[in-house]
C-alpha cells in the first residue's frame, strides 16, 4: 500500500503542471516542445506525475500527464517524456515533491562561461533558495549531457551541491526541484534571475 | 483533380495562419507588418494559402489569407506577400506543409556575424529539429537577399542544409519548414532559441 | 471652416490613440509617464487630438485627449502633453496624419553612440518605411535636446531625411509619423526594430 | 488620535498593492517571491500596511497585507515581509505615502559596477522624478546590503541623495518612494529604465 505524499490525484496533478508550464513557457524557458515537470504523487513506491512528450508546453490540459515509476516508466497510458527517469532520479535522491525542467538560454549560456560550476555570492536573491542570509557563497553544478538518464542520473548525483536545489545540464537547460511545485517554481525563478545577472555581468 | 494534403479550407488555413501569427507577433518576431505565413492545401497542383499582405500581423482575422499556385500568384481574392512564390518554392522543394517567415533581430543580428552559416552542435535543443541526439553538428544557412523571388529561391535550393528545416536571408530574416503550422511553430521557436544562445555566446 | 482630413471627433481620436498607447506601453516604450502621441482631426487650420499629460499611457481613456492647435495650446478642456507643440510641427512640416513618440532604451543608446545620425543600409525592414527594396540607405537623424519646443521643432525640421519618417532626439526618445495612427505605429515598430538590431551589432 | 493621511483602509491598500504588485510581477521584477510593496495609511503614528511575506506577488490578494507601526511590527495578523522595518524608515524619512521594494537585474548588475552610486545627467527621462528640465545631474546611491534593518536603514538615511527618491541595496535590489502607490509606481518604471540605459551603455 503506497505512502500518500500528496494529496493530488492524476487529473489535479495534470491541472497544476498544465499551469506551472503555461506561466514558464509565456518566460519563453519552454520553447518549441522543451522541457518537462513533474509532482510526486507517491513516496513508497515512488510515482510521478510527468507531463506528456512532444506537447506544447503552453498549451497543456489536465490530461497530458502520465504517471509513472521510479525508472520513469509509464504505470497508465500516454508516452512520458523520456527525461522522466531523471525526475523520478532528482525526487528519490533530493526528496523533492516537485521538480522543473525548463531550457533557457541563460542557463546554458552560464553553462558554456563556467563549465566547472556557476559560483554565487552575497546576493539577497539567495535567501530565495532557503539560505536565512545574503552572506553566503554557493555553487550551482554544471554537468555534461547525455541521453542516457542513467548516466546523467549518477553525473547529477555526483554533482548535487549543499544549499542550491538546482543543477545546469551544459548544452541543455535546467534542473530545479523544491518541496511542492510552488516552491519549485519560486526556486526556478530565483535561479534563473540569478543566471542573467551573472550573464549580465561576465 | 487535386490531391488534397490538408483537411482545412481556405477560412480554416486563414484561422489557423491568424492564430499563428499572433503568437508570433507578442514575441516582436512581426514587427510592422512583417513576416508572412502559409500552409500547403493542395499538393497536386501546389496550393497554398498565405497571409495576406499589409497587415498587422497581431490582427489577422480568417479572412486575411490567399489562395496561391506554386508560382505565388493569387488563385483567388485578395493580395498575397510578395514573398508567397517562395513560399511555394520551400513546400515543393522541401514537402514541407507549412512555412514561417518572421523578422527577428537575433536572425539577422547572427546572420551579419556568420554570413557563411551558423553552426550549432552538441545542444539537446537540435531534438527538436528532429535529430535523436545532442551529438549532431548542424549548420543554419544564410543566403544573400533579393527582391527577386525566383534568385531567392535559386539561393535557397542550393544552401539547403541536412537536417536544419531553415534558411537565414541576410538582412532580412528568418525562413522555418514543417510538415503542418504546429511543427513549423515548435522549429521556429528552437532555431530563435538557438540564434539568441549564438548571439549571447558570441 | 475647417477642412476635415480625418473621419475622427474627438472622443474617437482619444480612443484610438489610448488603444496605441496601451501596445506601446506593453513594449516598455512608455514608462513613468512618458511618452505622447496625435492624430491630425483637422489640416486647414491645423487641429489635432494630442495625449493628455501625466497619465499613465497604459491606462488612457477616450477622455484623456485634448484639442490642440497648430502652437500646441489646448483649445478646449484639459492639459496637453508639453510636447503638443511639436507634434503639432511635425504635422504641419511633414503633412503626417499622425505622430508618435516614445521613449525607448534603444532609442536613447543608440543616439548617445551615433549623436551625428544612425545609418541603416540593405535591410528588408527598410520596406516597412514605404521602400520598394532592401538595396536603399537612409539615415535616422539625432537631434540635440530642448525644452524649448520651439528649438526643438527647428532642429527637427533642419534634421528631417528624405526616406526616413523619424528623428531621435538625444537623451529623449524617438519621434516617427505616418497618414495614420497605424501607418505611424508600424513605422514606430520598424524604426525601433532597426535599432534594436544596431545597438545588438555595435 | 491618528491624522489620518490615506483614504485607504487595510483591505483597500491590499487591493492596491496587489494590483500594483502583479503588473511588476509581469515585468519580471518580482521573481520567486522577492521584494515587497507598502503604502502609509497614518502618518501620526507611523502605520503602514505592507505586503506579506513569501507569496507570490503575481497572485497577492486584497487579503496579502499586513498592517505595521513604525518599526516594521504587526499590529493585527499576518506576518509582514522583514524589509517591513525599512519601509517604515523610509516613510518617516522622506515623508513618502507609498515605497515600492524590486528586484531588478539591471539594479543590481549597475550597483555592483557603479559602487559608489549612479550617476545620471542630461536624460529627459529624469523628468519623471519631477525634475522641470533634462538639464540636471543626479546620482542614484547604492548602499552595501545588511540583514539588519536598522543598519540598512541607517545607510539609507546617510545615502539619500536630493532629487533622487531611490536607493539601490547592493546585491539586492531597488527601493523607490513616492506619494503614493501611483506615483511610487512611475518613479519605479523611471529609474529602472535609466538603469536599464546604463546597462546598456556601459
Amino acid at each position: 500500500m503506497s505512502e500518500t505524499t500528496s494529496v493530488l490525484d492524476l487529473e489535479e496533478a495534470g491541472a497544476v503542471l498544465a499551469a506551472e508550464a503555461a506561466r514558464f513557457a509565456s518566460f519563453g524557458w519552454m520553447r518549441g516542445t522543451s522541457g518537462n515537470l513533474s509532482v510526486v504523487l507517491s513516496r513508497t513506491p515512488l510515482q510521478l506525475a510527468v507531463t506528456a512528450s512532444g506537447r506544447d508546453k503552453g498549451e497543456l490540459t489536465a490530461a497530458d500527464v502520465v504517471l509513472t515509476d521510479a525508472s520513469g516508466a509509464a504505470l497508465g497510458a500516454g508516452r512520458p517524456s523520456a527525461e522522466a527517469a531523471l525526475h523520478a532520479r532528482v525526487a528519490a535522491l533530493t526528496g523533492a515533491g516537485a521538480v522543473v525542467h525548463v531550457h533557457t538560454v541563460a542557463s546554458v549560456a552560464m553553462g558554456h562561461r563556467s563549465p566547472g560550476g556557476i559560483a554565487f555570492r552575497d546576493l539577497e536573491m539567495l535567501k530565495g533558495l532557503g539560505h536565512g542570509t545574503h552572506e553566503v557563497a554557493v555553487t550551482l553544478p554544471v554537468i555534461e549531457n547525455s541521453q542516457d538518464m542513467a548516466v546523467l542520473g549518477d553525473r547529477l548525483e555526483a554533482a548535487l551541491s549543499p544549499g542550491m536545489p538546482a543543477v545546469v545540464v551544459a548544452g541543455h537547460g535546467l534542473y530545479v526541484w523544491g518541496a511542492d511545485p510552488r516552491e519549485a517554481r519560486h526556486r526556478t525563478e530565483v535561479v534563473e534571475w540569478l543566471l542573467e545577472l551573472e550573464l549580465t555581468r561576465s
